[in-house]
């Protein structure tokens, strides 16, 4: 049996602990995998004093994580803290530097210095890992980088936040509102106290600029990626959507065509059999389609401690077994920026909520707008009158680009009865 | 650039030539992929007229496929042939005695000599993959040799056999009758014109001893695994089922506990919501339970040209990458063979469909025997009276074991008044 594979754990919170207490608790599994054993030499964390067991059993504690870079008996660390720059970048870099191989769970940081990262690690020879990055402990990164790799992708559309994936089906299922779903969301421990990352969409954006390097190569990046999160869906969006066949879901979109790359966030509506549709509550799901296989779907758990690291824990196995993959597929040098589709071919139908006042004439403005644009009505719905004095009226366009429905949509906020500005969602 | 990994294709049907039409096709993506050229060095077949394009640019012919073995500028063999001995055997036991790579898509080869051929890989640092012997291009292989192995495995089930899910979908969506979908799969070319491999679960059993090695240790064996096909499901249990909240779908299953390890092939209900439930036509899904991770489903392609294809490219891919992962993930020789779960332990609801006379006192009868075993109903149909002197009464069971509901349902066999054999199956 080989050496052991000496393990360095910077952050040990709710997934660092978990990384820990898997290893202990599957150690009689784990070894005969690896090959060798999976040996957890230092740790730091931001409160030593939670962690004066394991500093008994001699594991070696650092008050600076970046110190483990420096380790001659550390052969991995695993940098599960957050942060797009400070003290993961800097132990990442340094580890890297120092020909050590690094495993994060980190997006933030990939997202933003994964290129370089991998351009270190390529040349000191080291791994740089990140399946637990995106959708937990779904193996989607192995997946695109070892799994699939003799076809051509043609997109990657993913559920990647559990968070919204938890509120969005709360909404769905019992008619809360968005903020109602927010709130338990939050008592459940699913949504932090400022929600922003998820709710927002950015958490999403990340994961999905991951997801597009490896899927086609593009260095990871936010840019040309229009990104809308889930504040403004209404119970009223989920009982249409239900109406047409349709749930509502945050979708993560990259759809490579001879037109370009195109990378989106925002809520969709799914066709109800779908398997998006039903992934429900804090799972994730992502579907690759591509040339050879067709469509492949992944479904799991996409956060929490255990989920998490298990994904952290079999990158530390390929690590000790010696999986040569570079971290994005393909050298780091060739990751290269793709031109984004335009939006004039950005094609989709579109679902669009207007709330309008209650009047004659009404539609056959808001239907001349559309004809002007050359955007064909599939279906309509309206609400009987209420005592308000506005309706909602809602569409479902046929498919069209999305420059004509952006221009229409203008013009018909513009409209004097149109009393808020139209909400308007991809169907997928 | 490395030197190109030269790769032997020992058989061009449907798999072979669509791996040959692929690395052809995508030559300018996975080249970068795999760090250097995949080039087809060599090929054999039964029908040497149908490539002699092949030939012509300079790829040898061979007229025997063993001879590929002691070719020495041939790095790796891709078994694409059938049958669990013969020439599949031994160019692949040559092959890896020679210190060649093997890949395959060949299930019953390594279902039967999957141990031995993996020892000899390990012996002579060549390598040996079979992502395509199951599930076509899901890899679910990968998946449990790479990216779970962090975890303890609890179970694993899958709908592993698209001609039996074509049929059953077909059954449930339209009402046939299982002869009439069977014909049907057989004009759509989804079903061989001898089916009984598929129909009859053997195939399904084939995939899932590979599966349970991979995911459990156990030495791939069909030994200890009960093996019922789909032949006996009639249009009315898709009734009854359907009534009851379910869809049939045949099932492999392997499932760990402390009493063992529980192996079966056979039709299952499971519920309408369900990622397996909604996996339909030739598709299929197979969903893996662990400690750490939860449930982990994929669902994809499990069978044809290009999908199988992108299976053994991706082999290839890793090969020529230097993946030094084991084929079973654990070495060979730690391989065990795992103690059955015995009958009394191995525990599930039940669907019970029996047809008896139409006459008083029928249903004490059958409830007192299943009373006496411990059994207890949870719910039960019954259809009107028909013209004839028989009815069928359905009953679905709490969960139960199955050394009870074998000797109830062998009590119930021997009624007077029950016309035919029950027919059972598993509510999962």
């Amino acid at each position: 049996m080989e050496k052991p594979l000496r393990i360095a754990i910077a952050g040990l919170g709710i997934v660092g602990s978990a990384v820990f207490r898997i290893l202990e608790r599957n150690e009689q599994l784990i070894t005969p995998r690896a090959g060798r054993k999976l040996q957890v030499v230092a740790i730091s964390d931001q409160e030593r004093n939670k962690h004066l067991d394991k500093i008994k059993n001699g594991i070696v504690w650092l008050d600076d994580a970046r110190d483990m870079a420096s380790m001659p008996d550390v052969d991995v660390i695993a940098v599960l803290i957050g942060g797009e720059t400070g003290i993961a970048l800097e132990v990442s870099e340094k580890a890297l530097n120092a020909g050590k191989s690094v495993v994060t769970s980190n997006k933030a940081l990939m997202a933003a210095h994964g290129t370089k990262l991998a351009s270190i690690a390529e040349k000191k020879n080291a791994q740089l890992m990140f399946e637990a990055s995106v959708a937990g402990g779904i193996p989607i990164l192995k997946t695109l980088r070892e799994a699939i790799t003799g076809n051509r992708n043609i997109s990657i559309q993913g559920i990647l936040n559990g968070t919204c994936n938890y509120i969005l089906t709360r909404m769905t299922e019992t008619g809360l509102s968005f903020s109602d779903a927010l709130k338990e969301a939050q008592e459940k421990g699913y949504a932090e106290s400022d929600p922003s990352m998820d709710i927002d969409g950015h958490d999403t954006a990340h994961k999905l600029s991951l997801l597009a390097a490896l899927a086609f190569g593009e260095t990871p990046s936010l840019k040309n990626c229009p990104i809308e999160g889930i504040r403004r869906i209404s119970a009223l969006d989920m009982q249409f959507a239900e109406e047409l066949g349709y749930k509502i879901k945050l979708l993560g979109t990259a759809h490579l065509t001879d037109q370009g790359l195109e990378k989106r966030v925002g809520p969709c509506l799914v066709p109800k059999s779908s398997t998006l549709a039903n992934t429900n509550d804090v799972l994730n799901a992502i579907s690759v389609q591509c040339d050879a296989l067709g469509t492949l779907t992944l479904t799991g758990r996409g956060a929490g401690g255990e989920p998490t690291a298990s994904a952290v824990i079999s990158d530390l196995i390929d690590i000790a077994r010696g999986n040569p993959a570079k971290p994005f597929g393909i050298p780091a040098s060739a990751l290269k920026n793709i031109s984004p589709t335009p939006p004039e071919k950005r094609m989709s139908g579109w679902y669009i909520r207007m709330q309008v006042a209650d009047k004659p004439g009404v539609l056959a403005d808001v239907s001349a707008i559309l004809r002007d644009e050359n955007i064909s009505i599939e279906s309509m719905l309206q609400r009987a009158r209420s005592q308000s004095d506005s309706v909602p009226i809602i569409m479902k366009t046929h498919i069209t680009n999305e420059a004509a429905m952006r221009k229409a949509l203008t013009k018909i906020a513009a409209l004097i009865f149109v009393k808020e500005e139209p909400y308007a969602l991809r169907v997928e």
